[in-house]
């Protein structure tokens, strides 16, 4: 196989002449059947120079050859329809398809990350850098230069793969030369004056993590890299609103200069531009009280002018921002869903119609299946890729048919298990033994047990409530151990013993619970030797005691559903965050190279929130009293600093005190670099609570409609096998010369012997994505869409068939064919 | 017809002796159809003691007496279902309707809500009372003991209607009873003693207002009165989620205590009481980077303790209560409607039964039905009672069947109007004049008179904004008017008047937002006239010029559809208002029973926020500068200034400074009522806020689907009425001796004479409500709701059949029958 890989060679050593037609598909399968006799061909993918096996497989008939070849491409059909790349991206040529496997290689993906990451992380030493990590200039410019040269690297390993052609038509590609095109230039520039400039470009730096391939399956919100038209089509909505609310500010604002004024103690309303910002502060609420306080001591009617904006302005027109981003991001979720939907299905397609024979039309044999499952995921072993075989065949016929086939990916990420026959580790144990052991799983098991143990939790907690609250300052660490602490580690030690034995390790170990209890239970153990030996850097353990009282989570199914919940929206929520983190790190480069070092004690004492930055050393008869107002803490002097105020800007309350400080030391214009932060980190954060909000009422309308139904654990599917169906397999594997497979479901036989069975039930079990949660929410559309979509699909092949080979046609066009008309 | 309200005369006369079997409702209506010849016969329920009527009524035949009963009762059950009354409250006898009849009566409503509001309006002049509204201790004391009175009153109306048992079992009304009871000892209690004691039970006040009539169907979030078990049912997943945040508050608290207490000068965490009290305030981020400062000054990394507090408890747990407050109202909001459709349909059901008759069980014909409406809605006119029945009757049989009369609620709601044969109001003057009007018309109508009038518009904005800019400070109001403000108006006036000529004064005013344009332009006439004639008082019309930009509006569809959401929400946003009105006025009489004068400015000198309530008199070298804090201000001293600090406390920014400021003047314990005010209004608040992003997102989702058809002006329905047909029913009319009603509808048959029409096209029309909304949103799930309804109904009806004549029993026991086994 490795052969069809080298440049000379040509991909595909003989071709059936049916390939122009327009059901070419269907008819370039008019192979022979053979027996896949070369068990190791999807080393290829692996390990595509090898000379062995090139030699090995030269001699290998044309027909196994093109074999090989569909079950490679149905894998990468496969993958892309996973991965959302767009099939004009395919590999078009031998040449194209070694790059391409060179480029969807885990190494190559950690590669990408790391230099993503390693340029990220220069902003740590450059020019305003953090104390502890400065580096000299020409050091971490060419740290820069050799990360940016990796970057070259990869792009001219995509160029290799995707063609000139389509790498120039593909925007996110484009997007990404141009900026590393513009680091590249400033780099040398920085190099050559040795000296760093005002570098805002550092700001996208961020593309690169976002373009590698470990992240870009992760951050949703970037969709607009892949589908920019969208993103334009959605803004308008928001833009409305946005100038709805600048607005009425305006008005507003015009009103309250007219009104306020006159009243000289009034510092907020004695210019218009005054009066503008305070008003657009009040929108964040973050002055409020005091704002109001001048006029209202004036007139207590003047309170009617704020309550009004406050109601139209944050109560109405706010939430009416916040629905538009909500209603756009579900809306752009949606689609993305459903063209993703769609974009696997045609995947599948392709994939399907690269399997099937011509004597067989109707479906895939094992056979073939087992191939493609080879390029797909070389990890499966022999009988996992029976069992999805299996549990995608509907039917119980030899074929998978396409609309079996249309679950490939559901049921591709099953992991199998065997059902345990054994209740109990102990079963097999002696008499006496098992007893005992019995005797102790029911104990554990029991709900006495349970209630117990939470009762002592409880204790725990409120003594050291208790004792906490006893302890006004002085000695915070005992120099002996105190007897409670020992007495509930003890406790908690039996438990873990006794929940250890009777339950089983492997089985103790595999509930997440139980898992948290026993790293509490350890962190505490910790805790006391740190305590008994008196090593005092490990006090911090003691300190996180209170964080025992977790365990009483277990107590409500509520909060048992919560945290599930919590765990199953982890990856979203994780993309969220991590769209959050990058938008923060472009404002901390900006804000950095604009306001580093403006901001320090005393600064502001010009401004109105001098009191704020003070620092003033009193003396006050004998003793020194320090007046600190800390506010110069937050500024932009590194990149660490920046994260924390840009965290403090993001939690609104007082951000005007930063604004005020940095405005006061530099122009008005800075107040655009705050005000605009806020509103961007607004649309994020409504999302991410939006987001909350939504999969929370989700999940309790799902679980208050399978109230009697048991807690979910993922989906799951059992499949059974009988002896003579793996026996058939062996069979199979054996003339195809697989000896580790054969081995493999050898055992299984054994097992089977060994227990008498005749056949043998296995469990299918993967945690419950948030596709499948997808699914369940749209179940009703998905219907429509798959009819709208075949709809399209049929009324375009015809009209597009004529114009062109075009490469965006959702017809399958298959390697060779290409790669016919390339040579 | 007066004369069954007499106690003596039996309110049924004959009654056919099949009243016993199941099929009771049906096969008592076996009576003669006589025609309904006494027209006037609806006055029993404006003029039920008018003696002339019961003497012109005593000589009419029993079956018309019948009817007439029937059509009041079929009108009282309707009305029931409208109201959501329960049915066991529907009066059983003579003595009882007439109770019922005169407690609804808008003159009796009317009572109720003054009543109430006197009750609630007179904690302005009670003990801490606002300054210029004080009263004598006699007075508002005496005030108060009359209105109790008049609530006495209105509570013996309702028993005699309900009957003792019945207003036993009757929960909302018993829990008036109590509060009416301890509010009277009380009222006596200060006349007596001559002096105000701590009267926090005033607080209870409010329910009066909550159950009265025209407030009650108008508060949603109080239908926890109506059914107590449901609100509490909601409650633990709430208290649930509380938990969490208060346990992890817990755990934090105590993890700062021991991290940051040996830090002297962070006076956030030097106790474990304090630790507790900053978090909690850091939830709501009111002290947030302040609280984190001292700490952060000292180690840098402390930082990460907020970030992940706020993370986790800010960002993550808030975010769940949401949820669930959120889901809870959904479903409480969704469950409501259920109930209300099904008892609506109930009642439909009842009030149809009553309608049908033996000869034509099969449905309701005119003639009843006309006598239902003149009960049910007295000021309908007779071709709106006929366009009613027209718009029902989709059979086109003269019977409108059970099916069609669900539709009841739907369609009585409907304003009928002829649909105009003249396109234009100047269609019949002459030619001359007609082609001068026809131009202006189409000219008004242009797109490009429109647009010049927003560029006007906006023009005018841009120059008042930089007229504003230009004018910092000093004369604000020019003693002669500007050129430019006489210029502007004059174009609005132009523009005013070619649209009233060009569309007709009618059809000009009956847009909202000519309307809107109509009052703006004049309030800037009002403006021009207070500046001419130098009219100090006047001027805060010029202020109000800005407004003018409000017309701005119109420009865009998305704000048009904005506005209209907002209209359409209006009574469910004014429910919500009010609700938290009432709370506000609980918390209120609360505040001041507790915390009334104790802020006074230097009050707070000892505490941490004691910068805030000062107020200093400098005399910095000759000139005196006042230091303010003005906190002083957000103080309980009277109820309006109550509701303003409450207000403050509800936007929550600096609300922990007005709680310390109290809390160093009073007890720890005051904390706990600040701190209930936030969780109560956040609960509110989030209920708010999640309406109207439901609201607009389903709204936006609803345009999205509806984007081809025209902008929706509410509920439409076309009738077409033929001359027979309103010739058939003025003989009718005739027959019955209904003047007026025979009069107009001669008139619409003189009216289609004129014309040469043989027939009349009527348009009925009504604004889209909540329940049409509710009923596009539940659409699917309804007609399974209306199936397990009628099994429950089916499957009820013959197990409580032999039980008891149960009152709650769902089949109707029509008067007649339970007067029989009253006397």
């Amino acid at each position: 196989m490795a052969v069809s890989m080298d440049d000379d060679v040509p991909l595909i050593l003989t071709l059936d002449d049916s390939g122009s037609s327009t059901s070419a598909p269907l008819d370039d399968l008019d192979r022979e059947e053979l027996p896949n006799e070369n068990g190791g061909s999807y080393d290829v993918i692996n390990d595509a120079s090898s000379p062995a096996a090139g030699d090995c497989c030269a001699q290998q008939s044309s027909a196994r050859h093109n074999w090989e070849m569909n079950y490679q491409e149905a894998a990468i059909y496969l993958q892309e329809g996973e991965n959302n790349d767009k099939f004009f991206t395919h590999p078009k040529n031998a040449k194209a398809l070694a790059a391409y496997l060179f480029a969807h290689n885990h190494l190559f993906y950690l590669m990408e990350l790391s230099t993503a990451l390693l340029l990220l992380l220069l902003s740590l030493c450059e020019a305003p850098a953090v104390p502890m990590l400065r580096l000299g200039i020409f050091v971490h410019a060419t740290l820069e230069l050799f990360a940016l040269i990796v970057v070259v690297f990869e792009l001219s390993m995509k160029m290799r793969w995707l063609g000139f052609q389509t790498f120039i038509r593909h925007k996110r590609t484009m997007v990404k030369t141009c900026v590393l095109f513009v680091q590249f230039i400033e780099a040398i520039v920085v190099l050559v004056r040795q000296t760093s400039h005002v570098r805002i470009t550092r700001a996208l730096r961020c593309i690169f993590l976002v373009d590698c391939r470990y992240c870009g399956a992760f951050m949703n919100v970037f969709l607009f890299f892949r589908n920019l038209r969208q993103i334009f089509q959605s803004l308008p909505p928001f833009i409305d609103i946005l100038l709805l609310l600048l607005f009425f500010m305006v008005i507003f604002a015009i009103l309250g200069f007219y009104l306020f004024s006159p009243n000289h103690s009034d510092p907020y309303f004695n210019t218009l531009e005054n009066s503008l910002v305070n008003l657009f502060v009040l929108l964040t609420t973050s002055n409020f009280p005091d704002v109001m306080m001048p006029s209202y001591a004036r007139n207590p009617w003047s309170c009617v002018f704020f309550i009004v904006y406050l109601s139209i302005e944050l109560y109405f027109i706010m939430n009416l921002l916040l629905a538009v981003v909500f209603d756009t991001f579900n809306d752009i979720e949606k689609r993305k869903f459903k063209s993703l939907l769609l974009h696997k299905r045609t995947a599948i397609q392709h994939a399907y119609r690269l399997l099937i024979t011509k004597q067989r039309p109707s479906g895939i044999s094992f056979k073939h299946f087992e191939g493609l499952l080879r390029f797909y995921k070389p990890r499966m072993c022999a009988r996992e890729r029976y069992l999805t075989f299996k549990a995608l065949n509907q039917s119980n016929t030899p074929l998978v048919s396409l609309k079996d086939f249309y679950n490939f990916y559901e049921v591709v990420g099953l992991k199998w298990k065997a059902k345990r026959n054994r209740e109990h580790w102990f079963d097999d144990l002696p008499r006496t033994a098992f007893l005992i052991f019995k005797g102790i799983n029911i104990l554990v098991k029991s709900r006495v047990f349970q209630y117990t143990m939470y009762t002592v939790v409880a204790v725990n907690g409120i003594w050291i409530l208790v004792e906490t609250f006893m302890l006004q300052g002085g000695n915070f660490f005992p120099r002996n151990v105190p007897w409670s602490y020992i007495v509930f580690l003890t406790i908690y030690g039996v438990e873990l013993l006794l929940k250890t034995t009777g339950l089983g390790p492997v089985e103790y170990l595999s509930s997440g619970w139980n898992l948290f209890d026993f790293s509490v239970t350890l962190f505490a153990f910790l805790g006391l030797m740190a305590l008994a030996f008196n090593m005092e850097p490990f006090y911090f353990i003691v300190v996180l005691r209170p964080l025992q009282l977790l365990r009483l989570f277990k107590l409500k199914k509520r909060y048992r559903n919560v945290l599930d919940t919590m765990f199953e929206l982890f990856p979203r929520m994780a993309s969220l965050g991590l769209t959050l983190l990058i938008f923060y790190y472009c404002f901390a480069i900006v804000g950095m190279e604009f306001f580093a070092g403006v901001v320090y004690p005393n600064c502001c004492n010009t401004s109105t929130v001098a009191d704020s930055y003070r620092w003033v050393n009193h003396t006050v008869g004998n003793k020194t009293v320090v007046e600190e107002g800390y506010y110069y803490l937050n500024n932009f002097d590194n990149i660490l600093n920046s994260f924390v105020t840009l965290f403090e800007l993001t939690v609104v309350n007082d951000w005007y005190i930063i604004m005020e400080g940095v405005t006061s030391q530099t122009t008005h214009w800075s107040r655009l670099y705050f005000m605009i932060f806020y509103i961007v980190t607004m649309v994020v954060m409504t999302i991410i609570v939006a987001f909350i909000l939504d999969a929370f009422v989700f999940r309790m309308n799902y679980t208050r409609k399978n109230q009697d139904s048991e807690e979910d654990n993922g989906i799951v599917l059992e499949k059974e096998i009988s002896k003579e169906e793996v026996i058939g397999i062996i069979e199979l594997y054996k003339r195809s010369s697989a000896a580790t497979d054969t081995a493999q479901l050898q055992k299984i036989v054994l097992q089977m012997d060994k227990y008498g069975q005749m056949s043998m039930l296995f469990l299918g079990r993967r945690s419950r994505t948030k596709s499948d949660l997808s699914m369940k929410m749209y179940e009703e559309e998905i219907q429509e869409w798959y009819e709208e979509h075949s709809r399209k699909e049929e009324s375009q092949t015809p009209l597009q068939e004529p114009a062109s080979a075009s490469n965006s046609s959702l017809k399958p066009v298959s390697l060779r064919q290409r790669s016919q008309t390339v040579i």
